[in-house]
């Protein structure tokens, strides 16, 4: 078959999201520096290629809750990042998103939409 | 557009690209440590979800030029990194590749092929 | 205060447990790769200056209770680790180790001897 | 040898640099990003048990000079971070240092002062 844009615009938008999450899961946090960390995480997916917009909010709920007691913070888990992606290759836009699914206690990457310009 | 299983075969792949790459990056390597590396690589990606094969090689000529001619290591760069890997979604194959692309010098993620099983 | 060959001893130990830590946390395993990814992050932290000795061990038990049930797989996390380490610098030998701290629910780096050789 | 606080400062600051390399190395950025980034190194640094405090600064000059000219990014590498660090162990301050060394092409790691309180 072959290789087209759609294809492509949803690839990319894969590779974004593996690379996201293997880059800053680990990353120690507490409830004062998520904010920042948010931020960060959305400007570097957007600098790379064909990226059209991005939005991550990270679980405060969650990193309160896993704050070691004693020294006050925890690290960036898979399962605390909600991202939502836009990739635009060509003319098609691939809407992504990783998001924890509780009932398979995962955090899972899918895609949510593909359209054209 | 309805999302079908050639789309979801190729975000798998991407995701697994982009994951590989932000994970191993910055490892400590040198000549003698090449060998088990790619096998550790491939071996992680191969238990994730889809994954039907997956074939990494360092480029062992730029670990050795890259390697501190004190301290006799590098880091693993994605320059280095020359990656095949099939996805198997439903019926759906897709084999992309991660190959350093000299001409624009980057590390190029592409789709190589798409087909049915 | 002077500083001596006891304080790089023991400030290269601490390097090297914070580094394999932030670099192999987060990687993909099951219980098939445990063996493979505990020699290669020996092995990466063995070519780094000073290293004497490294010993890995992946807590399989952790890993076997951790796995996703559908997806049967997980990721390496901190407290998973149990790491010792000995760095030689000129006549001082540092032992270090990263083991995790139940109590405290908290992978724990601590300084465990330092002796001169 | 018997374990003090002077050990222990030093072997928390090796941590809290190898820690920062490992986790930061390899995100995609900017000049425009760059910013953001050091800001948050410096906070993820910063919630960690005994940082008194942290002064990260990346290489401007040479990000421009490795950014991708087709695709306007590079990833954060080692040789372009300069970080000072402070930690506070009980009544001992230790300073130490990461910055590129040119002569040796290597992103050294080095204590620059050990103090009492």
């Amino acid at each position: 078959m072959e290789i087209n844009n759609r294809d492509r615009a949803v690839f990319e938008a894969g590779i974004k999201l593996g690379a996201l999450y293997h880059q800053f899961v680990g990353t120690p946090i507490n409830e004062n520096t998520v904010d920042g960390l948010e931020r960060i995480i959305e400007e570097s997916i957007g600098v790379q290629p064909f990226v059209r917009s991005v939005s991550v909010s990270i679980d405060r709920e969650m990193v309160g809750r896993k704050q070691n007691p004693k020294f006050k913070y925890c690290e960036l888990e898979g399962r605390m990042l909600h991202v939502s992606l836009q990739v635009l290759y060509k003319n098609i836009i691939a809407t992504v998103e990783l998001a924890y699914d509780e009932e398979q206690d995962y955090p899972l990457m899918s895609i949510k939409m593909i359209g054209e310009m």
